[in-house]
């Protein structure tokens, strides 16, 4: 009879507790979906202020909103900037591109690759070698690619339900495609744009060059998939064509920024830090609502929520908005060195930096036994159709902070329509849906709490 | 060692028949996302034939052209047309409306709803009472809303995460807000449009009045959910305000319209069938592309993806293209009353009536033994994001279709952005993304592939 009664004592705790739980993702999910201010500052945001590369008066801009925000919001105990020295790079006039092919000037939209030299002030005009890889380049040599343009066409692959594993697959032709052609001769890189869609839109990104010096690098764009066709066929109608860009980027000497922080002391282990956070930084084309105005509102949500419920963590909150992901790593990388610097306990970290789309679940960078804990709350999320709880990347920025023992996660939104929209002019608000947002945010929310009440 | 031999055996069969399976599924979602027509099909739906509203030369179109595109594909071994009177329900001009206040008109967004009665030449201008629910009504009374406009301004709930269920919550305004308030003599009725989202699209949808004599209905119009928080918020300021309608909307007598069929012979047990359909029929605002010529189309791919797959099925398939869901639901009626007629033995009937959004599961009405059957599936489906697999409703279309035995399903997409379109001017090629719609099709032909395979 002892055994029973125990047994059943046993049970009702953890029913109780699973009630509790369940109860506090509901009020969370309900903040999340009716009382949200993430919407109306991403607006802000992106419509008010507009495109933050990282060095540009619109990232200073936006340092001073979120801060000022968080400062406002009622929702911190305290608010403060870290300072970080971040790369400047300025994309200069438009660029322009054309074929021409029997005496035809057929224009295409290009736009520059994030980190190109320029060409010349005239322009580049050469003939087109089009690749499907960086193995093909040894495959031809310098006998065929000297003086000539690269043109890397290799598509994402479709068939990927997770798209931003095409996105890794293909993403070398933009990452080192400018790096590796100039091994053989080549004048200048044209690459096909990251993206599944069919449409005119260039879509930038960072292209490295490793530490060859200036005067060796070439100038490298992207080419909307539309222009990318359009090349293509022509190039098996007449080899002989030539491409002519022009691009006048250039990069300046570095400049302070910001990572911009907000932090709710813990009640219990003030000493033990959860970081939820994205990136502040976007790329220059648009006003980076989905990469990633979303991760950044959405993260600024999650101590709104807390302070609607008033629900004081036992643990320390950062929010973190971390400047210069995009083309660097900066800020990044000066969170992690100082946290090291003042023997911080991180336990876990979250980022947002893979759109504002309906959430699916998180990755996990953890331990098997992590792992299995985080598992076990999947159940909690079922009723918001959160399913998947997976081992993966977490974030970029969060890639470099280390602690005795650590957790960190990615979100990850429904990933369909992320890569219409990546680093080129169409990241706008437009693209923003409200409910989606919020999940996102009441999602994330709903992780921290469960992590600050169990530890990992 | 007998039995262990055996369970061995046993074993690897099971472990043969999943694997087969995984590489059935695989090939479908390859086919889906890679060679599809179900995109370019929709462009031309939506942008070449435009609404489809029963009984409209659209509709009509839309028959012939989903006739010989079935017809065209080599996919089908019979395409016919079933025969169907619809109803003719026709918006005459452009709506117009105001809010008459301290001598001010203030424009706003308004459409008639579908089957609503016009307002007289001249329109409507009277006293308004904003209620949020029918039973309001009952409270209020004859006395005072004699005379006056009733206006239906409940919002939908946002606090679902499911959000068809705070449409079904919300709609019985829409559906019964003018039979109820003629029962107090009022003379018109606005209806707070069916979405979440704050902006000036009205949104239409059916209105009922039972079987209420002509001359005894009262005109029903949607407004916009700004023109509704306009309304609203003048109203409180000014409760003697004046609101006025016009719109000129007629029902036609009845026409012939049809059902479109495709059908795959069984080669093992050919009569036995299985149906996967959508509904041909679109509101008149738009294009109707999530609604439902996404489901049309998805379901015209199924039989395409088994065509390219070779995929000869044990059963007869059936798509259907529905006509006069929206206001009627004849062409189901139809196909049931046939069906039953002529001793059919359906086993399963499929709907795809959610949007063409990327794919999160099935709902299924069927007994419990089929729905552990169902679920025992789910881990296939796993890898292609598609979690939910719920006891649920099926489709408006099939609700009618009876067997001895049948199974029944909704495909169920993420429904977060729905109703931003759902019955409005915006439901466009526009809002649809290439990859959930394929990802759509490919779920849907995995599960009629397992249902032909194993039976219910």
């Amino acid at each position: 009879m002892k055994k029973i009664f125990l047994l059943s004592v046993f049970t009702s705790a953890i029913g109780f507790a699973q009630t509790s739980d369940e109860a506090q993702l509901k009020a969370i999910y309900s903040q999340a979906l009716t009382n949200s201010k993430c919407y109306s500052q991403l607006d802000y945001l992106s419509n008010k202020i507009g495109h933050r590369l990282s060095g540009s008066t619109g990232a200073e801009k936006a340092v001073q909103y979120t801060k000022t925000q968080m400062e406002t919001s009622g929702a911190f105990d305290k608010v403060y900037l870290q300072e970080v020295m971040v790369p400047k790079w300025v994309r200069g006039e438009k660029e322009s591109a054309y074929i021409n092919t029997n005496g035809k000037k057929i224009t295409v939209p290009i736009c520059a690759l994030g980190g190109s030299v320029a060409t010349s002030k005239k322009g580049i005009l050469a003939e087109v070698v089009e690749v499907q890889s960086l193995k093909e380049l040894e495959t031809l040599g310098a006998e065929k690619l000297t003086g000539k343009i690269i043109f890397f066409n290799r598509p994402m692959n479709p068939e990927n339900v997770q798209s931003f594993l095409s996105y890794r697959d293909a993403g070398d032709q933009r990452r080192s495609g400018a790096k590796e052609s100039i091994k053989y001769g080549a004048v200048g890189v044209v690459v096909r744009s990251l993206t599944f869609t069919q449409d005119d839109f260039p879509h930038t990104g960072n292209t490295g060059y490793g530490d060859l010096p200036k005067e060796k690098r070439i100038p490298a764009c992207a080419i909307s998939t539309n222009g990318a066709n359009l090349l293509s066929q022509t190039l098996k109608e007449n080899s002989k064509l030539k491409f002519y860009f022009r691009q006048s980027c250039y990069q300046e000497a570095d400049v302070l920024s910001h990572n911009v922080i907000g932090e709710i002391k813990g009640t219990v282990s003030p000493e033990n830090i959860l970081v939820v956070g994205g990136h502040l930084d976007s790329w220059d084309l648009a006003d980076g609502s989905h990469d990633d105005g979303a991760g950044c509102m959405q993260s600024m949500e999650v101590a709104n929520i807390f302070k609607n419920l008033a629900y004081k963590p036992n643990n320390t909150i950062r929010v973190v908005m971390f400047m210069n992901e995009e083309n660097g790593g900066r800020g990044g990388e000066k969170y992690a060195e100082l946290a090291q610097k003042n023997n911080e306990n991180h336990l876990f970290a979250l980022e947002s930096d893979s759109g504002g789309f309906t959430p699916r679940g998180f990755s996990f960078e953890c331990d098997d036994e992590s792992l299995v804990k985080m598992q076990s709350w999947k159940k909690l999320f079922e009723p918001y159709l959160i399913h998947s709880f997976t081992r993966g990347g977490s974030g970029a920025d969060i890639e470099d902070l280390k602690s005795k023992r650590i957790v960190k996660a990615g979100l990850r939104p429904d990933s369909q329509r992320y890569f219409d929209y990546h680093h080129a002019a169409n990241d706008t608000f437009h693209a923003i849906n409200k409910r989606e947002l919020e999940l996102g945010a009441g999602t994330m929310a709903s992780l921290i709490y469960l992590i600050d009440k169990y530890g990992i």
